[in-house]
């Protein structure tokens, strides 16, 4: 379970998003499982995008990264740190190849957003999440709560952190 | 030119957006080059998501397929054909490695998206194109009217007619 645990946390760490996540049952039953009160935050999925990824090996996905309009103002506006109330979701698909854009194509090469995977969230909050850079971290499966973030994955966030620790920077 | 030209088409046919362009002065002189009045719709940079896509090849990009309200309300509806208004934006950033991410996994498998290659546009006007399954399609590189579709490229498009043309799927 700690390989497996570390896997993913390394995987999430450098998604984009930089999520720093833990995955057992003890984390999911902790009080900060209360994020977004357990919730999706609502109208995530229309927010605007801040930009988009892909990762290989075990991850092996397609994803978009939004941001609410605090988030968004603060990217466009190149502020650092991101306010409180800042919110960066990372959504992710799996990573298929497009037959029926491929048969235009005469070649693979073509790959699309398949059945999604996860929902990962970081909202800024610096007194609540002083110990994580004022980061408060989710994950979403299947729109129920699956994870949150603990402090010792946080380390994996130092590398960005005169970017407040967000990996994924705006596309214009 | 031929040959290049051919090329693009189908590499943009099979885009996820299904665009079809054609790629020569005499197109973008058309007079069709007034497709928004030869400017970037305003505020296409703020719509909402409908999915992802990378594409390999000598397009290598990733994308981002963004929808106005009405293209959005149409794929969250199902409804089809799309309505007169719809409008459907391909946005693409070079396909690049992220050495960050991948310091963390300690392998490359983290692909982010660099700099802006170029944005489509399909706009749905049964009327003004009708000859061409009722989309108006237009390329803009760094911001200016780079070519705008032309009929003989429309039979890419017929793979999908029961989609009303349109290759991009709603990620949810």
């Amino acid at each position: 379970m700690k390989a497996f645990s570390n896997l993913l946390m390394a995987s999430i760490v450098a998604v984009s998003v930089g999520a720093a996540i833990a995955f057992s049952a003890d984390d999911a039953a902790s009080e900060d499982s209360l994020l977004f009160g357990g919730k999706l935050p609502a109208g995530y999925r229309d927010w605007k995008l801040i930009s988009v990824a892909h990762e290989e090996g075990n991850l092996n996905d397609l994803r978009a990264i939004l941001g609410n309009d605090i988030a968004i103002q603060a990217y466009r506006q190149g502020r650092l740190p991101f306010p409180d109330g800042a919110i960066i979701a990372r959504l992710a698909w799996s990573y298929v190849p497009s037959e029926e854009n491929n048969k235009v194509f005469g070649r693979v090469q073509s790959f699309v957003a398949g059945p999604p995977t996860n929902v990962q969230f970081m909202v800024k909050d610096g007194k609540n999440y002083a110990s994580t850079g004022g980061w408060g971290i989710a994950q979403f499966n299947d729109g129920k709560p699956f994870s949150i973030v603990v402090s010792d994955c946080f380390s994996c966030h130092v590398p960005v952190k005169d970017r407040d620790f967000v990996y994924t920077r705006y596309a214009p």
